[in-house]
């Protein structure tokens, strides 16, 4: 597999399915060096240089406007989750990435959240192709749902296409769906765009960024990245392919902002296979269970080492696990002897130090294979003060409070259970500031876009930026929705598509608005009253009811005098309606509604939602 | 204020209440020195020590069994919130602290949770008092709710009885309750009991521990604490004290575990007065908007004194802030000079640099002061770039997405937002490592009891216990709702008391459980479906209805199919009954809920709550 991935790399046979590249590539070279020269003397003399860009900028308005590309950010920034950018040139559109990002606490009831897709709906026929960076959800978790109204061809390597598979397949949209594998160094030429993969590091094999160019310069949006002198596999980000590219010129660079806020360099995949190694021979007898990204292909290959190491077998729990450790054994991404790998149902048969379970749920996810584990819900893992535990990831933020609920009841059934950032037992797959200056260092770009992060992180990595001698003017935080034009004179903005944020829940996408998700909330705060009655249409008697019916209110059994009070006021209200000659059943049932209402909140300060029903019968 | 408080803490005045504690501290001193000596000598020889311990057991069984005293766990283990111990023993009772908690995110629209209780409701005439470690809502918040019908004296210090009354005044409740100030130093005398109270630095003045004296010996609880040698007021934690009680020998020591993770010492209040200086330099021109908890007396006294340095007003902003802020200048533990205050209205007529307004909200709560600025609903307030805001505090676990968001959005209002932990403005209000360790060390209890924290802090704390030479048999590890006996021969479990979480909804107090919880989860996942039905109860005849009305399951106008299906199939399910002969409602009702709800999830995914109503005419 090594063998392959470095096959891949050596050869410098990018172009290779065009050469019109290069020479794009020449000339936005020539003038960016230009202006680059005029930068380099601007760090001791500010001001001067800042006329000096005054300068530039009349000078260019004088002559022919430069080319411009335009990229429309449809999901990625001022959030984590569901990335998807659009460059657009000459009638020709690409996309780079198509994620899904996970419910927010205040979206209830959310499976998913899909960016909007409304733009490409309308532009089909310009669309040449989705890049794909690299595996995770939120950069390709989106494709199943875009890839049923909009089938364009969609490029990545091995590894993300064979992830993407597997969704499509769960979607029955396998058949249909043009799945391209590239690999880094690979050039795709869509006439106006020249899109070349860049090998990168990130905490799942096989990541790309992407060089971008057309006749407007190259744009290079980095994907998620770090740099990782020692991988476990595929070798090092191609720094030296940045660095060029960088010498040529490059107009833009859109930049991974997850790790702006964090000063220094992330470390090492290699880094927790060290770690990893005290750790079981800390868990001596015990048995191991070890919590993990299941997309983190490297960490699992570690665990695999140190257990063969150590003659522990290893066993998967989770579907997501032993989906990828499937797709990745098949696809040599995984490496385990015959017989090391052994199914969940034969554990029993190893004493406990004999065994890893590696598992799901390292975000304490309610489902996971971990959290049923932790809340002794998991049908064949019993954990007991014989289990050392290991969590082998971080909380994303918004799960440091499920995380440490799991972890507590571990420790309440006796596991030992290392979790501390100390333990060196994860390290992240994000850049921090030294990384991401050495690549802005690197690419040299005229202008900056952070992407990938909330606010605080972008604008971090914007100061990054500006600490590094780009000029702020040259520096611009988008939003999502945001749509731009660059080229060499500067930044434009064209304005906002009105994008929403798609919920996918259950089968539906996007039947669930802002309106359902408000009634979600207020049912979960106070419940709700049905109060149903029906009426002779003729006589207005009540024939039936008032029925009261309460869910997610009170205890209905203990609140008896509370329901009576309420259907006595309710029959009132419409008997006081019918005798003042009321027929108009909206204003009656507005009546009972109000009433019972205003019964409810003196009685128990609450506000629940009442339905009033009134049937003519 | 400072001299006060110094002529509270000079003289030893001890005991003024009661003699008897000295005698029986001197016999409990006897025992635990003649302990602690053999285990002096434990260190090298660890067997030998064993067989030592378990030869003192069986001579202690021959001799009188020692006098036990009876520890209840109420709250505020496995949990940080709602802290309450009980302490029994020859037919008297006392408590310490009546704490609430803040909901977990699945207790869906809970405002507040509570202890059970139902054990001192059945022991009232026993309870002696119950006494108040310092003013925080996890200590005081359960107060209102349990002298309402358990009416027994409460001690605290001034500044705690000052936020008890606060509390008690909402609740009309004041003019009944049985207030006593003490003060560290006082020593209260219930007969059974001798209660000393002990001066601890905390993020809230006039904070206490307590040594809790009887024949059994003396307990001392923590409380919240830390070691803060140069505290902004007040003085250092008085851990001389600590120090000769542990001399004289200490049954049990219960101690706060909320920092046991974390190694070193928690810095000192002062320092965090040094980070504002530079950061309020730093602000230049513009207003200063400054987040930090209301009941932060000492932070809130470091940002007048840097403002009144500087040249700026303050101004406040959130009703807790404003009431601690108000019960703090009277009692004298806030000092500020005349006119340096200045209300929330007048901030318009200073420019930005003669401001700082300090708000609630540091947890990103949504009704805040603080969310409302960075959400552009605050009617007072309007952020924009002349703002510099400083979130003073750390986010308490489980809210670090929602102070998140708050940054993000102050952000991108133009504000630079000062939160990260490196800036030096926030220090905890809890003992780290060291300082626990410093604290087992002078105390040097027999009996160990993490207390304050969950199961991961409480284990920390008990392996810190265990690596200063405490054997493990000595140290406890306990749960909320059990019973222990603790006497020099051991701690004996006697049970679980059935203890409920209590929850207050609005008004209401236990009246929303787990049934209702459970119900507000279902309806906030996938909503409801209501199908109600009039049916001639002669005839059979459905003479109003089906309706359908939905809420919180799809947005109806763009569904209407969806809702004609399930009208349609839940009039065959009426009409099929109805033929066969089946006059049981409860069957019919039944077959409708299920028909609809296999409906929904075929088309939808979902699985709505299905409210079937069929009223006989």
């Amino acid at each position: 597999m090594q063998n392959e991935i470095k096959k891949e790399r050596k050869p410098k046979k990018a172009n290779q399915n065009n050469v019109k590249k290069e020479k794009l590539q020449k000339q936005s070279a020539k003038k960016a060096t230009q202006q680059k020269s005029k930068k380099d003397t601007s760090k001791s003399t500010k001001k001067t240089a800042k006329s000096k860009t005054y300068q530039r900028k009349s000078r260019a308005q004088k002559s022919a406007p430069a080319a411009p590309v335009k990229v429309s950010f449809l999901g990625g920034l001022n959030e984590i989750g569901k990335n998807m950018t659009v460059y657009e040139i000459d009638g020709q559109m690409i996309v780079v990435d198509c994620g899904l990002a996970f419910p927010e606490q205040d979206m209830l009831g959310i499976d998913l959240v899909i960016p909007d897709f409304t733009y490409l709906k309308e532009n089909i026929s310009k669309i040449k192709g989705v890049f794909i960076t690299h595996g995770h959800e939120d950069h390709i978790g989106g494709l199943p749902y875009l890839l049923r109204d909009v089938n364009v061809p969609v490029y990545g390597t091995r590894l993300t296409i064979g992830l993407i598979e597997g969704k499509l397949k769960e979607h029955n949209l396998l058949s249909s769906a043009k799945l391209n594998v590239i690999k880094p160094g690979d050039v795709i030429n869509t006439g106006a765009f020249t899109v070349e993969a860049i090998h990168v590091n990130h905490s799942i094999p096989d990541a790309l960024a992407f060089a971008i160019s057309s006749k407007a310069g190259t744009v290079i949006q980095t994907g998620d990245f770090k740099i990782d002198s020692t991988p476990i596999d595929g070798g090092m980000i191609d720094l030296n392919r940045f660095g060029e590219i960088g010498s040529q010129g490059v107009l833009c660079m859109l930049s991974d902002s997850t790790n702006a806020e964090r000063p220094g360099y992330t470390e090492s995949e290699k880094k927790v296979g060290e770690s990893l190694e005290g750790l079981f021979h800390k868990a001596g007898k015990r048995r191991i269970i070890l919590a993990t990204f299941a997309s983190n292909v490297h960490r699992v290959q570690q665990v695999i080492n140190v257990a063969k190491k150590m003659g522990r077998k290893v066993a998967l729990s989770g579907r997501s696990l032993e989906n990828v450790v499937t797709i990745g054994m098949e696809m040599g991404y995984l490496d385990a002897d015959e017989g090391q790998i052994v199914s969940i149902d034969m554990i029993n048969r190893y004493t406990p130090e004999e065994m890893v379970i590696i598992t799901t749920g390292s975000q304490g996810e309610p489902m996971s294979a971990l959290s049923r584990m932790a809340f002794s819900d998991h049908r064949k893992v019993n954990v007991g003060p014989n289990d050392f535990v290991i969590i082998s990831a971080t909380p994303i933020p918004g799960n440091e409070k499920t995380v440490s609920n799991v972890i507590n009841e571990l420790m309440k059934l006796g596991a030992e259970v290392i979790y501390e950032k100390t333990e060196g037992i994860h390290v992240s797959g994000h850049a921090c500031q030294e990384e991401l200056k050495l690549m802005m260092g690197l690419v040299k770009p005229q202008f900056f876009i952070p992407a990938h992060g909330e606010q605080k992180h972008l604008r971090k990595h914007a100061m990054l930026a500006e600490s590094m001698g780009i000029d702020s003017k040259n520096i611009y935080v988008a939003d999502n929705g945001v749509q731009i034009e660059i080229s060499k004179d500067g930044i434009k903005e064209l304005g906002q598509l009105p994008i929403a944020k798609v919920f996918v829940d259950g089968s539906g996408v996007g039947d669930v608005g802002n309106v359902v998700i408000h009634d979600r909330k207020r049912l979960s705060e106070d419940g709700l009253i049905v109060v149903v009655a029906s009426i002779d249409g003729y006589s207005g008697d009540i024939v039936a009811g008032p029925e009261i019916i309460s869910r997610g209110f009170v205890y209905v059994k203990e609140s008896e005098e509370l329901i009576d009070d309420a259907r006595d006021i309710a029959r009132y209200a419409i008997e006081d309606c019918v005798n003042r000659g009321s027929t108009d059943w909206n204003t009656m049932k507005a009546r009972v509604r109000d009433e019972v209402s205003h019964l409810m909140f003196e009685k128990t300060g609450r506000n629940p939602m009442i339905l009033s029903i009134i049937m003519e019968v």
